[in-house]
């Protein structure tokens, strides 16, 4: 009888995860993939390499890790004898992303990758973090601790650490966070001692993703710490490579580094998150990663990767929870139209009802818009990268936060409009909604919280170089709404739109003549400021995807296929004007905000709280 | 080594739940106790009596219930063998609860209530919703239950299971849900056949909260349902009294009531959410209460009171996070102040970061406003009800869908900024934000979703009676606005909020002029109505409390006490600027889609997505 709650007794379409067709409409219509051809790193790769990843990634999110999700939730890792086991169902998964090469793909042929341009990695592995993202973040923490010894690991390290990663042999770690040490990294305690070839490293970092498990033998934590006598803060932070068995003689020996403990986290229950402890025995060994106290500035290489990273997974997270309860709300019917006056007509599926299309629509705008620009700053990375793009590589840094929070902020409303729209149901854990809530939370805060990522945009990356990162986005954005002229797009929008890029030109330029007498004042509406700035960036994504769907409308793309149905491009235009008319206004009482130094808690004693 | 996340292993004051200064503050200077005061129904009450409730509820809720919320919540209730068994430590707290006359307080003495205000007893069971909501949910749907049978249901009714239920000696529950009729209650198919003294009941619920459990030996299911050759609709369903045993010759039979199943909620933990099939053995016996086909008018009845347990309960679960945070941003060390050069020197408390305090008067500004207006629907049901004033029912009627729906809305959003606080800590359940946080989200869903209180809200009530109880309330704003000119509160803000009461007023007036012609259309952005609504109405809760914050700092309090600290009004001013500064310009945007029917939602045709 319980099955009167469950999900299976209604007739629901497979999840797509993602949609497929946005996928191809970004690689065909919004990037500009012949500025890839061009490349030499990419030469070996077209439109049909690229499918066949994508379609790959689809295939096992769909048919292996989606299928697992649930039942991987259900039983998150344990803490057994100082050893963490994780759910047996990941082994396998985890073996199949191996295998299919997800560990090394962006990553040059020289240390096993395939050198393939990160935006279609970033839409590939979007499948794989919608499918099941605590075992997607294995293969993509691993490529990023490969990645930084990779970068600046001797060749020893390579050999020893990095290519067994980037084989799937080992999975890495970023130990960063200590109990004392979370956003503030400067606090790091962490020691290394000389020692012979190496350094005996001592300390406790708490918080590490994937920190211990048993699906490879062994494991490394790239890990901040400072050398005896470093100087105090950022600046005497160094990074060294801690395995938790270091091979000695061909052989595994281990390496001192003890789990203390495991978290109880309330999402990602696939990946464990664990306490370490190092040197309890005096054994633990580190090896220095290039140069003494350089360590924040070769992490920040890992940690805007991984910024990208989580916002591509809080899209991922969004995206499946709206497919779930798009379906759900074909399927469940409810209710009649308001004019209906016969109490006896049949209900009709909740879609009917204006409200809920309300919380689908916001939903299609914060998941597309959210994927859309990902996939566009993975794209600036491939020109930055490989094509020596000053420009794109300006537009890369400014774009990274609100590429990670936006997702992440906007996404956990996204998620709970799919819980709500579930209504009961929705609050039982016999649906998946609840998950994906709860998965989402943390976005908002690992990889610097939301407060960070905002005092990072607006104290740092948008007046860089003198604002020139700022101007070139503006005239991306001016370029987009040319084109949307072109196309025919409603003219109200785009005015809105140009109105939006003067408007947070002119605001951070006041902030920042004002910033330069006072920075505590400049920001203390940062995430106000993050917010607009944020509704901006999303408002270009939708002017680009509103003129594409005019000119598929009209048969005019310039590129691309123009075959998808009617529908598609009109349901895109509707996520527009929603997003311009609806949130893009908003805009105006944030920059007041600003520019007011509205107060309230600014200058609020904590001690009359 | 766990202790390192543990929260025991910080100095943390004990939580308190509720602030009393609020309760106090709001008892003496927000609400006119002389009024009730002058009403034979309370007569044997006075301000004395009203503090010894107070107390017994917060030292119970102190003392026992919040102590107890982490354990209730880690072992929800099973199902075994057709019985459900909640936690054992629910036993001993819902027993003080019925011991201290929570079941039945508000109610006449001759039921054996208290005739406590509704005012002060919903201030008290705030603090028992903050310490552990499921524990008191038991006592306030068994209240609502018994409510009904002692409004509508025949002497024997009332004997047999009204008697009881007050005394706490068996529970009640509201049976309305069944799988096709949640937020349709028309659709309701549950029947009832005459038969006998009584009628044969056939039928399955869904999602009843209390629906079984073993705390009591009997439970009362208050159904809905409908008499063989019912009309269809709302105009066919009524109410049933359906024990889970009844009565017969003086001892308790098995009335065929079938637990089939119980629902996996992701919070509420204490509180079993179960399935129930009626006359599986054919032998489920109903009792009609009162006349056919009135069922839902006396439902409604209980669901207006249920509407602002939840809307109380809401903020009583924001409430208790919100202190949490508060108290952990106090204690918890991390980075420095922005000015501060050296990186050795020691960290500061996160309070001391601005955006901290952002995150911390946006919860106050939601709780207290919250909390204040619960306080106010309160009270002006008690004025209606016991001292036959029109005008306040015209207010509890219009602020009903508010109250109820503000607290969880935004409180959900406070909840999540409670976790932020805590960051990665929050994110693990060996701290109480995330629990919280999945409490809260019920509250959007349950006695009516959001999207059901807007449309009531604009559909029905402002509209009532020739907008008398809009006009009603725009009077009692007004009358805010000049006790705050007078108490010298910063002339902007009362500007604001005379603004806003105008707009609201004419708002309303064009939507219902249009909304005569097309409902559906009126209807199309009746959420964001009820958003612009719902914040001028706190905005107006802001508004006198800095009036009497005022008025407290000059001495010229006219009422009450004004012994409390500077700072503590210091504090409420800010929370007021807060809300009137950021939240309430943000109506304007709102307004702007109400009038223009932004149509990006209402005009999607369903099959396009």
């Amino acid at each position: 009888m319980r099955s009167t709650l469950a999900r299976a007794s209604l007739s629901i379409v497979a999840n797509p995860l993602i949609d497929d067709r946005d996928v191809e409409l970004i690689l065909d219509e919004v990037l500009d993939l012949r500025a890839l051809a061009a490349l030499p790193y990419f030469a070996d790769h077209d439109r049909d390499t690229y499918e066949m990843v994508l379609e790959s990634a689809r295939s096992v999110a769909r048919e292996s890790l989606f299928p697992q999700y649930k039942t991987i939730d259900s039983a998150p890792p344990v803490l057994v004898d100082g050893k963490v086991a994780v759910h047996p169902a990941l082994r396998p998964l985890f073996a199949k992303l191996v295998e299919l090469g997800f560990t090394a793909a962006p990553r040059p042929h020289e240390v096993g990758g395939a050198q393939l341009p990160l935006a279609v990695f970033s839409l590939a592995t979007a499948y794989l973090m919608a499918g099941n993202l605590s075992v997607y973040c294995y293969v993509g923490l691993t490529q990023g601790a490969a990645h930084l010894l990779e970068a600046f690991g001797s060749a020893e390290l390579r050999t020893t650490y990095m290519e067994p990663m980037y084989r799937g042999e080992m999975t890495g770690t970023m130990a960063l966070t200590e109990p004392q040490a979370g956003s503030s990294l400067a606090d790091i305690t962490t020691t290394a001692t000389p020692e012979g070839d190496h350094y005996s490293m001592h300390g406790s970092k708490i918080f590490i993703s994937g920190g211990d498990h048993d699906l490879t033998s062994n494991i490394v934590h790239m890990t901040l710490g400072r050398l005896a006598g470093a100087p105090p803060g950022m600046k005497g932070v160094s990074l060294f490579c801690v395995p938790k068995k270091r091979v000695e003689n061909g052989a595994l020996v281990d390496n001192d580094v003890a789990v203390t403990g495991v978290v109880h986290k309330i999402g990602w229950r696939g990946l464990p998150s664990v306490l370490l402890g190092y040197g309890e025995r005096n054994d633990c060994h580190g090896w220095l990663v290039g140069e003494p106290h350089q360590g924040i500035r070769y992490m920040f290489q890992m940690m805007n990767e991984a910024r990208i990273m989580v916002g591509l997974n809080a899209a991922a997270t969004a995206s499946v929870a709206y497919h779930e309860s798009l379906e759900y709300a074909r399927v469940r019917t409810q209710g009649r139209s308001m004019s209906a006056r016969d109490p006896g007509a049949k209900q009709v599926a909740i879609i009917e009802h204006a409200d809920v299309r309300r919380m689908l629509l916001r939903q299609k705008a914060i998941v597309e818009g959210g994927l859309t620009l990902l996939a566009r700053v993975s794209y600036f990375s491939d020109l930055a990268t490989h094509g020596g793009d000053a420009r794109a590589q300006l537009l890369l840094d400014l774009l990274t936060p609100v590429a990670k929070s936006f997702p992440a902020e906007k996404g956990f409303e996204s998620n709970a409009l799919a819980l709500q729209i579930h209504g009961g149901y929705g609050y039982s854990s016999e649906y998946l909604p609840e998950a994906w809530l709860r998965d989402q939370k943390l976005n908002s805060i690992h990889e610097g919280t939301t407060g960070i990522q905002a005092a990072d945009l607006l104290g740092r990356r948008v007046l860089a170089k003198g604002g020139t990162a700022l101007a070139a986005l503006g005239t991306e954005i001016m370029t987009v709404c040319k084109r949307a002229r072109n196309a025919g797009v409603e003219v109200s929008w785009i005015d809105e739109v140009e109105r939006a890029v003067v408007l947070v030109g002119t605001l951070t330029g006041e902030l920042a003549s004002g910033g330069l007498a006072k920075p505590e004042s400049m920001l203390l509406h940062a995430t106000d400021y993050l917010e607009l700035f944020s509704t901006v960036v999303i408002a270009w994504q939708w002017l680009e995807l509103a003129a594409i769907s005019k000119e598929a409308l009209a048969g005019t793309l310039p590129r691309g296929r123009a075959s998808r149905d009617a529908g598609y491009y009109q349901a895109k235009l509707h996520a527009a004007q929603y997003w311009i008319k609806t949130e893009l206004p908003r805009i105006d009482v944030l920059a007041k905000l600003c520019r007011d130094g509205e107060d309230s808690y600014g200058s609020l004693d904590p001690s009359w709280l």
